[in-house]
């Protein structure tokens, strides 16, 4: 196992302004399992309910994903609804059924112990924590978190421990700005890094994503599409991505971290051109070099 | 004269959230003229009126800028007041008297027509084809313009005339929208390019800038600054920087128009640091030169 993601397996009901996807499969761990399968064995860590269905685990299994973590529980699977605005980086939560989320307790096999990555999705802190505690040797843990859990005074304490121990943070604006006090990305950046995370990534939606390390920041846009149909689980991927690409190296320095933060780019563009995991989980050998080198395009300049 | 910049001198009264500068030098022309002045001669084609202050067309004079093409006129100068939101990307219009400039004739100086480069900032689109009809062997114009011309038939079919004579149009996301009548940016572009400019920049703020040009698609970041303290005159300041360092190339290819667009970026991220003109009139020898490398360093990664 190189690559350990504990998140959510959710249906998601999503409508953009180009249609509509209902109930089909979605998930923070489900889209960073995807995206980081074309990189590494990954194995998932999530629930399911009664009600998944056996066409979405032969779907994750074939794309040589390890399903040992998978807990199924009494209940429905958690079933999540938004609608995306003509700008799609603003959505509306319609509404968010918890249902088997409440007795997820994130316990990791045997086999997973031993991996050397691991991505924390956003659930509880209190899940991240006990994931954090169950993993013998990691190399590098990444981390996601939202304004729920950030902006409370019950789950936040739980929260800083977890950033003490994670190398990489994945955030976006508004989350790295609650996070930090800070209303400027730059200050933002610097003082969740004394929170504890390395490396910090903070996500713009459209408009790219930019990582803050020691010495070094590292900006990368998002592909320039003429169709977006679905933006959902495009910072899901992105993580996964990242992580998957870290995984394949034998060490982790600013030129790895550089090049992971465009394997992330380049898994979120493809995520986003089709609704649910539709595009994400067929992508072709050569998609993912083809749209690496796109991007080398996009932003090559001579010194 | 290698580069003319058509448009306004203004008065600005600015309030941002670190701040407020008071009828301090503004206008597009000026900012234009500023950023260019790094690169090349450059000559303003501008009216003021009799309330403008010595000290700054002593400041424009010191920074070379050739003020031959200067007007100035009865009546008080334009004089524009707005206040930004904390997203520096928004910000409320409270005044806009426009004085001289409903008198402003835009006639150009007999050495000024031989220029091989020209900038139409955003006026009244008759001005700018005015403008196109003196310059008798124009290598490269840009343009810009703003919703008020685009969405107005009586100012557009004008506008269409301006952008059928054009290389380069540089405009932000909204106007791109509006004038394209495409909501997505790359086929917005698509689009304002069967219009005439075979170069489209579209500018997103604190977001960066896009060119997108024949098979070519460049990105360009804005820079991640600690204190950006009045966004005023960017746009204005990535057009001066780039068409001034075109200024400096004897031929136009895609490699040079990428390194434009840093040297525009690199202008915009000064002129936001201070208010009012204040930064980027006070640049220093290296300034030029190490914020382009940082921009570099900011965009690399490996093939």
């Amino acid at each position: 196992m190189d690559l350990v993601a504990i998140g959510t397996i959710a249906f998601d009901t999503v409508e953009t302004p180009t249609g509509k996807a209902e109930k089909q499969l979605g998930g923070t761990a489900v889209y960073l399992c995807l995206a980081a399968s074309y990189f590494c064995k990954v194995g998932i860590v999530a629930a399911t309910g009664k009600d998944f269905r056996q066409e979405y685990l032969d779907l994750l299994r074939e794309k040589g994903i390890d399903l040992d973590g998978l807990q199924e529980l009494e209940g429905d699977t958690f079933h999540w609804g938004a609608k995306y605005h003509k700008d799609l980086n603003v959505r509306d939560t319609l509404f968010t059924h918890l249902n088997v989320l409440l007795d997820f307790t994130a316990d990791l096999p045997a086999t997973y112990k031993e991996a050397p990555f691991f991505f924390l999705g956003n659930i509880d802190p209190a899940l991240q924590l006990h994931v954090l505690d169950q993993a013998k040797n990691p190399v590098f843990i990444g981390m996601d978190t939202m304004n729920y859990w950030i902006n409370s005074s019950e789950y936040r304490p739980n929260l800083m421990k977890v950033l003490q121990k994670t190398q990489g943070i994945f955030v976006n604006d508004e989350e790295a700005r609650d996070l930090s006090g800070e209303y400027n990305l730059v200050k933002a950046a610097a003082e969740i890094r004394k929170m504890g995370p390395q490396h910090v990534v903070i996500k713009k939606g459209e408009h790219g994503a930019i990582l803050f390390s020691e010495g070094s920041v590292f900006y990368a846009p998002a592909f320039p599409l003429e169709m977006v149909n679905d933006p959902t689980g495009a910072g899901d991927s992105f993580a996964g991505g990242f992580m998957g690409y870290l995984t394949t190296q034998n060490k982790i320095n600013n030129a790895i971290l550089r090049k992971a933060m465009i394997y992330g780019s380049t898994l979120a563009s493809y995520t986003v051109e089709e609704y649910s995991v539709n595009r994400v989980a067929a992508l072709g050998t050569s998609s993912i070099s083809e749209r690496y080198h796109a991007f080398y395009e996009l932003m090559n300049f001579d010194k």
